[in-house]
């Protein structure tokens, strides 16, 4: 079901000096600052040739990580992104496995303009899971 | 200087479980359990495609990941590991550039058998992140 890592995202306190790192220490591409008000993050994307690292900044009010950035005040991992070419049938198959959808357990459209829909991390071993809809460029595993 | 993304680790507290939930629920292609006593771990490999998903369970006496189980009794995301054609230039990269490499700063014969050092996670917020030599397969970003 689960295909291609589409992104690994980390949050990070300061999303300028972030991207300075992976640019001079780790010598990484990473693109220019974008701003995402409708998802309250701030974001640039560092592409590793196989998939991409999204460093995240809080950005307004309600921002979906700044709970998360209040118990790690440094930053860290905060989810995993994969790509499936069917949201519906990947949600009725985790539901039916018991696994929980967060929010009403409908797919929304995410940062990249896909229906998504995130896994309560206790279901998985405390890693927090994206799931994107990417067809017609999905590949299986 | 940074390559492709070699493997996201997820450190869990029971093995067989976290496997069967990922072949089960994720439909994620799972190998089959393999020992590494002389790493402190416990591995099964997930591969999704374009990189691979390590799920860790401590084994033996002083494993590395026997702290972050016991901060995370759920699991969570360890490290990142990405792939350089260098590791000397790029330990050198680093250090001159301020960032701390864990241990005595030297490389490490890794789980794959090649070489790795871990980079300390101040320095990427909150990001523990590996270092594994690969060439001569590197593929730079």
């Amino acid at each position: 079901m689960i295909g291609r890592v589409n992104h690994i995202a980390i949050a990070v306190p300061d999303l300028e000096a972030a991207a300075r790192r992976y640019r001079e220490l780790l010598g990484a591409s990473v693109s220019g600052v974008q701003e995402l008000p409708d998802h309250g993050v701030r974001v640039v994307f560092v592409d590793v040739g196989n998939t991409k690292v999204e460093l995240l900044e809080a950005f307004g009010e309600g921002s979906p990580i700044a709970a998360f950035l209040e118990r790690n005040p440094d930053g860290g991992m905060h989810h995993i992104c994969y790509e499936v070419a069917d949201i519906g049938a990947a949600i009725r198959r985790l539901t039916e496995g018991g696994a929980r959808v967060l929010g009403d357990g409908k797919p929304k459209i995410g940062a990249h303009g896909l229906p998504v829909v995130f896994l309560h991390p206790k279901a998985f071993d405390g890693t927090l899971i994206e799931l994107e809809e990417v067809k017609p460029d999905f590949a299986p595993a």
